[in-house]
């Protein structure tokens, strides 16, 4: 608390109403102390810094000269929004970020009217700041009103097909719109693909320090709106537009490079634009992510998502971890196995870090592909380089899947290509909150004809099946495990590879079958051990495949239970449903078998601990072992009472 | 068969390899051959035709200068397919296409090595290309070997964000890959969107007339990889490349617009490319939807897709149809919705007819928006559009929804937004077969938190989930209804609001309830009446909701039968599995309740009728009987048999 940063100017702004009285120059102090608070906060909170702290002009100068809420500001992803949460007046709660109960870490319409449209994952900006612009045209009606939509999105995200279908239709309408390309030359990872060597060579060609006079004396002389055409502006400019014909050809007029971080080319801009422009304008502002933080200027990843540090020296303050993360597991079981085997390749959108596929990318670089934020593409491309003989790896997060799932059905499926998918990140996932969660892929991958599907219940089984996937070419497979730490089991030396579709019981008991997906596996134990000591003697079992079932093992179990309950960490429709399926099947409800199903709460879950999620979602230990009790009818001695049912 | 075209070089046609030895002149005359047994069977089976005859010319050049199926031609979408498929050894079948056990309309692996890679969704192509390429160069093996790959994709199909991810990525991995843009101006619907405007320009800009003499001479005489630099094959081209710069931000070089119908510039400039390419190269080829027949030229959509015709006077032969179609329910019912609420707005990717909403844009063009081939864009546009005060309308193929599920989970399902999801072609679909089925909706829209999902039972029910649909604004809200005629039932004047939640009970029987969800209430009321004859009187609901269950109504019908089946048209996962798991929180299987979930067989089902279709999946009148039977262990006394089970 002591370590404050002073922040005289900014005490003062309340809200971005408040911005409106200050001087250029005092703008610039507000931006000072801005990012001070911003380093301050993440200091405290963990949590996305660098993507902030290049935006911190850009947050000032929006709010300065646009009239939020009213004009919908709209930022890409959203990680990047921290500033602009201080700005709008949450920064009493900003040391709460990414908190149970505290702020969200993105934009969120439930937390602020200024934020017109919540993000978290990526290219979403320029469709919703198009829909702002259509509805203020037909004449919707909102609480704060519809003026101008502002997209800030990066150049990273504009690489998604998504971006580009929104200029298209952006640009085909011609309504007022505007565009800010945040371009940082770094997403997560250094954005990959030609869009970013397009843009490189745009600043290249015209780094602005040239620019900063004419954009100073000549932007707000503009006497014509810039609607008509890119050229006519670009001649007004004098200089400022010296390329941009990609976003030219889609119906958008363009500006820039701009320097992002000087306020005074930003401030005239955007007043000159918010003045004249009638059709959607594109506006490049360069920026460096991490800007004005030395430690995060130097880090590898611009200081893009970090624990809670020290402010002075920039020191992370990790937890020790107990075990490998399920991600790093993946990508050394991965990289080891492509050691043996030259067809193994893999791909990633945009998440070589993430994935744990960077191991991979070290050693054998030609057969590791980072094709960008596109999941769309990375899919389809993965099931041709399985048509042309390869053993490709999809390595995605459960939720960005959810961005290729056409082309799961389409080109894998369909085709029968043998696709291995590793889905990271499935389950509930901490403070990243609902819009990370991984709660349908079981759903949406095992209702798939000759899709196999696997959840690992621990570090050691998720070696295996990786070997599994690897060995198994009559079709796609896909094997999903969580965010985080492993259990701290043994890891064996070599991977075995499973038998498709066979489960394996854990401890043989009584009266109740506790049937395990995934890595609540651990979860179950303790529930066993717990009623243990009242006398009841679960068995346990772990499925290993929601498809294949294992017919034999489900069907023994139960026949020789009176009651069956299965648990997984995904929605309904997912393996819980598989099994019901089955035993409607077989006609075993016929014989009044007490069966349960334990599946994610039909609610998006916000951000908070792990543990405390999976309390919200009632499948912790003490949960499972209160559903055993209430299926047997045996009534709890203690008081003790649960966290949430 | 006596009026088939004459057709004496193609006849000597078995498969590719014999056009290398044809000259240039034979191969004109091959081209005009294929065109003329295009038509042919196209008037006997119907089916795609304009797409087709657009590239009969451009078929002939790439089998006649590449090397299939070494080297592999990737049609994108593949409804063009037909002349490629005469070609490659299908013609004795060409005439069973989009029949059962016959030909699909469209490449598919498991029928010939010359189709590389299956389609029928749009805008793979060059993302498979790519992975093809790819495979190449790391040594991947298959049968036919691994050459060249050449994406075919037409301009609708390039404005998809898909396509851009793909080109966005090969212009960085810089791989030999060749794209030829089938530029026709025209999908199923005249495309929209910048991309289309910025093509026109190209070639309106430069007429390809007076390029003829420059391909034909210069073209073959290119002494340098094209690699070396887009400009510097343009220079070389002296004037065929006039343009396409934003194709060469993408790392692409370029050369058009070029005539593809005329061999005299498609073969040089396919002979050249071969020869020279080192990189990724883009040639724009400018072609005519139903080129050559001229009943195809002058309709509205160029002969997209035709039923059987009669060759000479291009007349349709249609079935009568008894009954308006859902589709033209869904455009009408919406359209007066929207002469009273002119807040009330519609989507669509592309679509226009065959979603309906060409009533729609034709009364209330400002409101009804064809955002192009772009589902993501299209979702998160409408969601913005509710944000915004509007209610908006997302009207899209069950199959092609999948392209937008993140976005219905991230952008929509998330914020709780009011977006109305009208869901067309549920189910199984006929001749498209399995790429377009609707199988998977109901499980993956079901399972998202705050989602309310529909099923129409009948014409008159979807007029009211129209309606239903409309006036609910608490937050997204789906209803998913089948390809083609309704089922004949009077249609009420006025659309009733249906209470959320809340199903009906059709007709009250004993024993065992038949719980239906959508259009196979038809089939569900014909076992009925047939089970009656033997003394068993089911009783028949229509859920009307798989989201929210009606609690009441399913825990009396399980309360008050032996046995409950629930019958959907769609994939396990979905409303059984919903109901599966209301039972077991209800402890209702304990009583030894014999549930059964009549869904999609977990298989992807072949073009065949409808009917057939449904034999297949076994969800017909007859196998509900004989589930009914089954489950109340009545024997059967008649020995006819099923068509499937």
């Amino acid at each position: 608390m002591t370590d404050r940063p002073q922040t005289p100017l900014l005490d003062q702004i309340a809200s971005p109403a408040d911005l409106k009285r200050l001087s250029d120059a005092q703008l610039e102090q507000v931006a000072h102390e801005l990012r001070q608070e911003t380093i301050s906060a993440v200091s405290v909170t963990g949590g996305h810094l660098g993507a902030g702290l290049g935006v911190v002009e850009l947050t000032v100068a929006l709010h300065a000269v646009f009239d939020t809420p009213k004009d919908k500001v709209i930022w890409d992803v959203s990680h990047q929004c921290y500033p602009h949460k201080i700005l709008t007046g949450r920064r009493d709660r900003i040391r709460t970020l990414r908190m149970k109960d505290g702020l969200s870490g993105f934009t969120k319409r439930s937390e602020s009217a200024f934020d017109p449209f919540g993000a978290a994952h990526s290219s979403t900006s320029i469709s919703a700041a198009l829909g702002f612009s259509v509805a203020r045209d037909l004449g919707g009606v909102t609480e704060e009103g519809l003026g101008d939509a502002i997209a800030v999105i990066g150049d990273g995200a504009m690489s998604a097909g998504m971006a580009f279908e929104a200029m298209n239709n952006a640009g085909h309408l011609g309504k007022r719109l505007i565009v800010i390309l945040n371009d940082n030359e770094m997403s997560i990872a250094p954005p990959v693909g030609a869009l970013s060597s397009y843009l490189s060579r745009l600043y290249t060609e015209a780094p602005f320090h040239d620019l900063k006079a004419a954009a100073k004396g000549a932007v707000s002389l503009l006497p014509e709106p810039f609607r008509e055409g890119a050229k006519r502006a670009k001649d007004m400019l004098k200089g400022m537009a010296m390329g941009g014909t990609l976003f030219e050809s889609l119906g958008f007029s363009y500006i820039g490079p701009i320097d992002g971080h000087d306020m005074d080319q930003l401030l005239p801009v955007l007043r000159t634009v918010k003045a004249r422009a009638t059709g959607p304008i594109l506006i490049h502002a360069v920026t460096k992510k991490g800007k004005g933080y030395r430690p995060a200027e130097v880090a590898r990843d611009k200081g893009h998502a970090t624990a809670k540090f020290d402010m002075v020296t920039g020191e992370q303050k990790k937890a020790p971890s107990n075990a490998p993360s399920y991600t790093s597991v993946f990508g050394k079981t991965l990289t080891d196995l492509a050691a043996q085997d030259s067809k193994i390749c893999a791909v990633t959108a945009a998440m070589p870090d993430g994935t744990g596929l960077n191991l991979m990318a070290e050693r054998y670089p030609s057969r590791t592909f980072d094709v960008g934020i596109a999941e769309q593409h990375g899919v389809t491309f993965a099931a041709a380089l399985a048509a042309g003989g390869m053993k490709p790896f999809c390595a995605m997060y459960s939720t960005f899947l959810q961005r290729g799932y056409d082309q799961v059905v389409h080109d894998v499926a369909i085709q029968r290509l043998p696709v291995r998918f590793a889905i990271d990140r499935a389950g509930l996932v901490g403070a990243d909150g609902a819009t990370h969660a991984g709660s349908f892929d079981i759903a949406f991958m095992a209702n798939l004809p000759g899709m196999v599907v696997m959840a690992a219940a621990d570090e050691a089984e998720l070696k295996h099946m990786v070997a599994t996937a690897a060995a198994y070419d009559a079709g796609p497979i896909a094997f999903r495990y969580p965010r985080g730490e492993g259990e701290g089991v043994e890891m064996p030396e070599q991977p075995e590879v499973l038998e498709i579709g066979k489960g394996r019981i854990i401890e043989e008991g009584s009266r109740v079958a506790l049937l395990s997906f995934g890595t609540r596996l651990g979860e179950v134990r303790k529930a066993a051990e717990a009623l243990a000591a009242r006398g009841i003697t679960p068995t346990v079992a772990d499925a290993r495949f929601a498809k294949p079932l294992d017919r034999d093992m489900i069907l023994s179990l139960a026949a020789k239970h009176e009651a069956l309950i299965t648990i997984e960490e995904g929605a309904v429709g997912g393996f819980g449903s598989h099994v019901a399926q089955l035993l409607s099947e077989e006609a075993v409800f016929d014989t009044g078998l007490k069966f349960r199903s334990m599946v994610l709460p039909d609610t998006f879950i916000d951000q908070a601990s792990p543990k405390d999620m999976y309390d919200s979602a009632a499948m912790n230990a003490e949960h499972i072992e209160a559903k055993v009790l209430d299926v047997l009818g045996v009534a709890r001695l203690d008081e003790r009472r649960l966290p949430a049912s």
